[in-house]
């Protein structure tokens, strides 16, 4: 019997490694929705090779397509679609929590690759996986790796869990030396090859900062026990340190193929012949190293937001997408992207942040006090 | 409830770390059966301490312990202990097989920290586990390692495991080198201090090829599925790829403390403040390299042995345990050792092998052999 696959953001990076997958697995399941965020030619390609039941795009463009629902309830439609029993959710930003709401509200399966709505929403995620029936799986390979070591034994066994940072393209600059480097330079991951946002927020370390609230949440551990390491070889994807003492770690070569495989089968294991084989040979050294935390300041903002909790690591998120997006377009330099959480953090950390609307309410303040940061008002 | 443990070969290596994991988790475990080669001393303390129901010594000095049980048979005798739910086999050597199968057979847990029994009967033992209801959890650190990359999960989810061998003290030599190297030289490990046969059998790779037949039996794998890599800081104990191409790895300082502790807990974790915290900074390098096959010829000998099953396996056990016998006194050199084994196995590998008896006589043909080789015979 074939499951249904709901791909929310399958033009992405991530959806379209889904894809792939996923076409060699036909046996096993069967996409039956797939959404987009604005690139029509490439959505059209994948509906024509998978026939989806259910087509969404946020932004349509010049092209019409007949059938295909627009604007962002698509997401939240796409995740409720009834023989969907898992969700992928690739979108990027704050725009997938409620399609992860959605679906969990539902019973499904949430293969969770939006990691901004697990750090908006944390406790409302948590909420509704226990209300709806639903589970989270994660599609991080950090938060994979961790699944994958605790596999089929309580969590009351981790003593803590060490997530590997590749510590981007930038390890090793100083403070001066990252007040000088271009967008360019920002884009050019050694290890990864993902899409533009977190492919910055992977060389300011606020991805890494993002994943320690997501495992926060996801593995119900204090922040005291997640910790970070350095690791450039991007080989070992994270560690857990049992309450005996003793450490698993998952290993592999980069790619985000295998941990979106592991969120489909979790806890089962499918046969993959396409995945490479594992070499420690050709993979030695493998080094580890300090993370530089005074150079990469937007890790302990993310810490301290995450123990502060409430509206802060909505805050965070928000004043960090907001940030990036003006590095991006070339109006700050990119140690202000760091300035700006930590602005954010310190002027809107007390708003209320139990509800959704308190959170998106958050999160709008967020986005509004960097925008004035950099215009100057 | 307490849980009685039978500690084999309690004045060893094994044995002594044994009782000193014992004693931090006294609400839990209970020592109610020690035996000792021949160190009266040690074993009075150690029975002084704790006090068991039952002590044995296979050659008593001239100390007479009243109550102490002696000879050979004091092995079988503790195994089969009726307070005792778990039997530690720490015994160094095949005289170890008889109280293996007769723990198995009395449906006790065996905690294997003698690997030769399994590789002289290891059919018999797997045999023994499905007749008598026992159950094996292995003590070696990298078949600990497995089991716990494994657990939980069906081994059908494995592709294939990578044992990691430390190299021993003469990574890196010359065949040429190999010939004039000292028994001290060979005593010498790098990372692990153990007893003198297994520190010698680390040196030529035996050691690493008695795992390979462990290994074989204990997680059912066939040989071409078992790998082995040098990693000279022992700290990736082993490795386990599954089928979706996914690795595990357990890691740790090289110490036997934990491998024994989860070998009484299996599959269940005790929490051990004394066990130290893991830190990949301070232990980076990790290196993997290829093993020098032909620098080091004991492991090709284990495997073909492997794959030829029967009395082979025992047959190159017993001619490594007779020819290591003569290296430590001095009467053959290094080299020696490795030849010695192939020569035996070319002689004797189609002598049957399916009984207990015939095992032992392929053991015994094994040593005189060897012994023959030695004197010129």
């Amino acid at each position: 019997m074939k499951r249904g696959v709901a791909v929310l953001g399958s033009t992405g990076s991530i959806g379209t490694t889904a894809l792939r997958v996923l076409a060699r697995h036909r046996d096993r399941f069967d996409v039956v929705a797939l959404t987009a965020f604005d690139n029509g030619p490439l959505l059209a390609e994948q509906t024509g090779e998978w026939q989806p039941s259910y087509v969404g795009i946020v932004r349509n463009g010049a092209e019409a397509h007949r059938g295909w629902r627009t604007g962002e309830a698509c997401l939240v439609e796409a995740a409720q679609c009834a023989d969907a029993a898992i969700v992928l959710n690739a979108v990027v930003g704050a725009v997938g929590l409620d399609a992860t709401l959605a679906a969990l509200y539902a019973g499904k399966r949430v293969a969770l690759a939006n990691k901004e709505t697990l750090v908006l929403g944390g406790e409302l995620v948590m909420q509704a996986c226990r209300s709806g029936g639903g589970e989270l799986v994660p599609v991080d390979s950090e938060h994979s790796a961790i699944l994958q070591c605790i596999a089929g034994r309580g969590r009351a066994d981790v003593r803590r869990v060490v997530l590997t940072a590749s510590g981007g393209p930038f390890r090793g600059r100083t403070r001066a030396e990252l007040g000088r480097v271009t967008v360019e330079d920002a884009l050019r991951h050694p290890t990864w090859r993902m899409g533009r946002k977190i492919t910055v927020d992977s060389a300011t370390l606020a991805n890494k900062a993002l994943e320690v609230i997501e495992a926060h949440f996801l593995f119900d551990l204090p922040y005291d026990r997640i910790e970070v390491v350095v690791h450039p070889q991007s080989v070992v994807h994270s560690f857990v340190e049992f309450v005996d003492g003793s450490v698993l770690a998952q290993l592999g070569v980069p790619s985000m193929e295998l941990p979106v495989l592991y969120s489909l089968t979790y806890p089962d294991r499918l046969e993959d012949t396409a995945m490479p084989s594992f070499d420690p040979v050709s993979l030695s050294p493998l080094t580890f190293e300090p993370v530089a935390r005074d150079e990469f300041p937007a890790l302990e903002l993310g810490y301290s937001a995450g123990r502060r909790g409430g509206a802060a690591p909505a805050v965070f998120n928000a004043a960090n997408e907001q940030a990036v997006t003006q590095f991006l377009a070339g109006t700050i330099r990119f140690t202000v992207i760091a300035d700006a959480i930590a602005s954010a953090l310190e002027s809107l950390s007390a708003l209320p942040g139990r509800t959704r609307e308190e959170l998106l309410a958050a999160d709008r303040a967020a986005r509004e006090h960097v925008e004035r940061l950099a215009t100057g008002d």
